[in-house]
């Protein structure tokens, strides 16, 4: 059979548009009411659909296969050229909006992202939390920083020798009294500042955390505006700057390094704020730095967000596949091969992530809202003076502190898990560069490292949440503001047993909640007798802690899910919501920590097999006929999932095939290394290249 | 204080190499010896340091840190010059020697390693396992392929539309008897061979795989020898070759795709050891086709082993890291800030990772002797056509099998969690490519998609596990000489309950592997159960059966290392060994699958607890001050790790340091994209680019 189509074949091809076209069709649901659903409203949905639609067009910003193929140097190049091309947005849209914008190429350029991100977020932020209203206004408008012109920030924070520990900075920035300076210096190599992203070609100024010296005292590590390079961006003197050199991921960033060597800088370059010191060296030290670090965690927020949405790009790049993708006969009868998502293990790798994603947004839209309404309301308690507001302010950053930790260190995880699990469950194709887990991956996991090492966090959210209880069984309840209040009930958690015996309980989230509650009380107890047996070291608890930390960010999830759902009107809407957040409690929940559930007697074994082997198949099974409809509610189109299987047509065999060809034109068949290769077939015998000095004459006349 | 050292400094600078020293200088037992154990053998350990010495000084083969830098097209350059290296080896010493040499070489050049792997151990060993002696001889022999001659073979096995589904391929042989000729045809997009690793440039052959028609009849897939270039590398006409392009990893593999357009080839090109065409189209069909199937475990074998030596290269880094970078002070009192690794959460972190990585030397050694014994005893069996060997041969494949399915499966996993884990442990470092981790990690991953995907793979070993278990609970016993023939005990186990009951049981391995066969058993039971309610549908519980042959993997590993460490006879490696067993027991085995030994009453909460909150940290404890001893153990060499951190001679900020300055020189500060950055930076207002066209003035104009 000889059909002429596209391309000639001499036997039917495999059809894949069919089944996308089929499944697409059993939607009984709105997908773009879903979407509202899942970005919080209607208005953030609409933006988000219409920020899209302008990155898909603008001839810069837009994603091409061949992306895929850059080297280092032409990723820096592009990525330079994206910047140039953000910066233009940020002249004619709202802030507001050009963040969003800022949100959304991240998931496809976090190269791009992290390199603005470093400049407003990180080095313009750090002059607004640390510096007076004039020294930010100086910097970030007068010298026009805010819209990427003239200046260019590096944060220059990290050392060689110190990544968590800040504190323990060693560059010093000596007050030399006669001449009204500070000396910024590196006193010696673990003090070279280290991966300081857009520090090796990209920053003219850096704000440099440095210890304070004055009249021979160190008063800790205070920040200073450095200037490193001129208007001619050519370095200034006393600057060494060099290129970090290759990475795992984020290629497009020129991380680098910076040493100091006696570079002065006027005392006002100081950011002053909190810490002031004036002409004659008198130290003024910081009423309330607390409210400077807020700023730092709008960074934890928007990595939490970046959690969902790359969790959703890859959920929907891999279910689209899983339903074009046929590999053998479930039957051997069947007439054709069954598609990869008809199997029930292929269900179970992929179904309870698209859930978990659904409560991933739920959970970090939030967050943001949490985060905006925090500066909001510092802006007006600062500007009024307000000091009830500014407590309120100090109690809801405490809330934010622990619940951006959770969710920055327990999303940025389960993201890396998601990416890397849906590449494999594409098989050989997860692997090509061209479908983007590779890539992602590893632009991705740098975000479990930085900016508060997901460990490191975990320890302080698991530390709190141990306090927490124990003050609350003392007696001394949590403010009733704090978003730990539901703690208050620790007393009552403590003594439940057996909270989850049927599976009508185990389908109830507000049951699934309670025995979270139940486990986190229990746990928290737990540990805190470990700390009274071991002498208060809480060190020796600190990989409880993590598991805590989780626990913690599993129930703000839950909780917000269930808060969401409660809210939706729409019966087709809910329907699928329903069996969503039920998958996401059984299996993210309860199936993970089974241990601890079993181990506290939460529930009991029997419930365990009933949940690992009935349960989880049993909502994938009723979630399955749907998951395209739930990944297109994720919106996301084709230019940002930059994928050949997961494109909306799902075509993919033709879109693999034409795609790679339209890269790599077949006509030149030989490497350009053909050469080597040929020289090594074609070489001659080994005797011959020994110019036969081990044949048998040789032997015979050396012998002699 | 000024000192005049190799770099100068204003304040002390940090003293890894200190820390270094002392830590190595706690060694109390002979790394050498433990090498030996941690091998099998002083033959082989003594062969493996020869081995690495000559790969350390060999000018191609050594590695560089300026190789992370490497572009995709630098690396297949590389890996080509390597690939003329090595085989240069193969002319000069013995195959067996080489084939440790090809092992080694995987450690650090993936690339090279299945470069290589896909000519010898794909491509002839098809040829070999497929074909008859003569033609083995003919193409291997005559043609020289086997010394990297004339003939370079790639593996035309997987097609754009079948992976897994081997059987499925849709490539066409069909026999045209008026010539005597076999046509090869790609008859739609789908069956275009894909990802075929050295097509693109490399290769001069293939073996295809093809469905092979005679007459009509479609008898199933078969293998062909198809060549691909003439020995002027020139492509010959009907064959279509492309590069499919970037991936993930392995940059240095020309994976190409392939299609054929009615390529003629001799009938005796087919492969006719087990089916034949004779020249009037009567089809032979294979007797014992099986045997054939022991070629491509030799691939999963290798791939296991692969596991331990990766595994041992990261855990080397990341221990020496752990005891040379300091970060925060334990103590606000302590002098220095504390060495990483004296957190107990670090040492979870990694010590665990360890004790794995000696079980799984151990495991592998013994796989691999298993599959080199039954290729000695099959060469034996068909030269003396020994009936009752053959059988043997038979039931030891069988084995090998399942072996080397769950232990090439459960370990590929495992190690790319130990790659990931220790990257992360080594914190921004661990980012750096300097250091390895991400490299290795894109090369390495593909290992658990190819060769038999590990889920597919998984979910045949669990279906064997569980029919023993049911064979044997009916009465019918499992051979003796099966390596499951312990499953004979399957009734006396599956009765037993509360078998680990005490701190002392948990620390003794013999009850640990009682404790695991007692769940192994108990679990199958239970999956049996299953089958019979649904209808024996096998898919419904693939992931249970996933579960069962991670599960049986562990049990090899830990019986392995129960009888190497009962032949140990010194006291000083004999003292760490029992603690690395009983660290590998109870956390890999008895925790990380705590859940399941619960639901199975196998041992109870009380107990899960303490394992979790008391034992992995006691043992810890114990094994932490010998870390550089155990690890130099593997005695992998800086060339070999190539990581700035993880040098033996621990001076980590100065090799991170000037390694980096020696790649990219600070001399030259501007990007070559400068100009870029600048025009961006020093661009006019928004109001003068855009002619003053919206201004007051216009707006009078305009409004006229």
């Amino acid at each position: 059979m000889i059909n002429a189509t596209n391309l000639v074949n001499s036997l039917p091809a495999p059809d894949p548009v069919d089944s996308m076209r089929t499944e697409r069709s059993a939607t009984d649901f709105d997908t773009v009411k879903m979407h509202q659903f899942i970005e919080g409203s209607v208005e953030k949905s609409t933006q988000i659909l219409n920020l899209y639609q302008s990155l898909e067009r603008d001839p810069v910003l837009q994603t091409n296969p061949e992306d895929y193929d850059n080297s280092t140097h032409q990723d820096r190049e592009l990525v330079a050229v994206r910047i140039n091309q953000m910066a233009r947005y940020l002249e004619t849209e709202s802030y507001e909006q050009w963040l969003r914008r800022l949100n959304l190429v991240t998931v496809f350029d976090p190269s791009l992202g992290i390199r603005l991100a470093i400049n407003i977020g990180l080095f313009q932020n750090c002059i607004k939390g640390n510096g007076t209203q004039s020294q930010a206004d100086y910097w970030t408008s007068y010298k026009e920083a805010g819209n990427v012109k003239q200046l260019y920030g590096c944060f220059g924070m990290t050392e060689l020798g110190h990544g968590s520990n800040v504190a323990g900075c060693e560059t010093t920035a000596t007050f030399d009294e006669a001449t009204d300076e500070f000396v910024i210096n590196t006193p010696h190599i673990g003090a070279t500042k280290w991966w300081i992203g857009g520090a090796a070609h990209s920053a003219t100024h850096t704000v440099a955390y440095c210890r304070l010296i004055v009249k021979g005292k160190d008063y800790g590590v205070k920040t200073f505006v450095v200037p490193l390079r001129d208007c001619n961006h050519d370095l200034l003197p006393g600057i060494a700057i060099g290129d970090i050199g290759a990475k795992m991921g984020r290629s497009g960033v020129d991380n680098g390094w910076i040493q100091f060597s006696s570079v002065r800088i006027p005392r006002y370059y100081m950011l002053q704020k909190w810490c002031k010191v004036d002409r004659d060296g008198t130290v003024t030290l910081p009423p309330l730095e607390q409210l400077s670090y807020i700023s730092l965690l709008g960074g934890r927020v928007g990595m939490a967000t970046d959690s969902y949405r790359i969790a959703a790009r890859f959920t929907t790049i891999a279910l689209r596949y899983g339903i074009t993708r046929r590999q053998f006969k479930q039957k051997p009868t069947d007439a054709q091969e069954s598609k990869l998502l008809d199997y029930p293990l292929h269900q179970r790798r992929l179904i309870p992530f698209l859930a978990l994603t659904y409560a991933m947004a739920l959970g970090t839209n939030r967050l943001e809202i949490q985060y905006n309404t925090i500066l909001k309301n510092l802006d007006v308690a600062i500007a009024k003076d307000d000091k009830k507001l500014i407590l309120q302010c100090i109690q809801d950053i405490k809330s934010l502190f622990i619940d951006s930790g959770a969710l920055k260190s327990t999303l940025t995880w389960l993201a890396a898990d998601v990416i890397d699990q849906t590449r494999q469950a594409c098989g050989g194709q997860g692997y090509s560069s061209y479908n983007g887990f590779g890539k992602a991956y590893n632009d991705w996991v740098v975000q479990c490292t930085w900016e508060g090492d997901n460990n490191v966090l975990s320890i302080a959210v698991g530390k709190t949440v141990i306090a927490s209880v124990a003050q609350v069984l003392k007696g001394k309840p949590i403010d009733s503001t704090s978003s730990l209040a539901w703690l208050n009930n620790a007393k009552e958690l403590s003594e439940k047993s057996n909270v989850l015996t049927s599976k009508s309980d185990l389908y109830d989230p507000s049951k699934v909640k309670l025995a979270l509650e139940v486990l986190i009380v229990k746990y928290a107890v737990k540990l805190s007798g470990m700390l009274k047996a071991n002498g208060n070291d809480l060190d020796k608890i600190s990989a409880q802690r993590v598991k805590l930390s989780k626990l913690r960010c599993y129930h703000y999830l839950l909780e917000t899910f269930i808060e969401k759902l409660s809210q939706v009107s729409d019966a087709n809407l809910k329907k699928h919501l329903t069996k969503i957040i039920q998958l996401f409690g059984i299996n993210s929940i309860l199936n993970v920590n089974a241990t601890d559930f079993l181990v506290y007697n939460i529930f009991n074994g029997e419930i365990a097999s009933i949940i690992d082997n009935e349960l989880v198949d049993e909502l994938d099974t009723q979630i399955r006929p749907y998951v395209i409809g739930l990944t297109d509610s994720f919106q996301q189109p084709d230019r940002i999932l930059n994928a050949f299987i997961g494109k909306f047509d799902g075509n993919i065999y033709e879109n693999i095939h034409n795609g790679t060809m339209n890269i790599y034109k077949p006509f030149n068949s030989k490497a350009p290394y053909s050469p080597a290769l040929e020289s090594m077939l074609n070489r001659q015998e080994l005797d011959v290249r020994l110019r036969h000095e081990r044949s048998a004459q040789a032997a015979r006349e050396l012998s002699k």
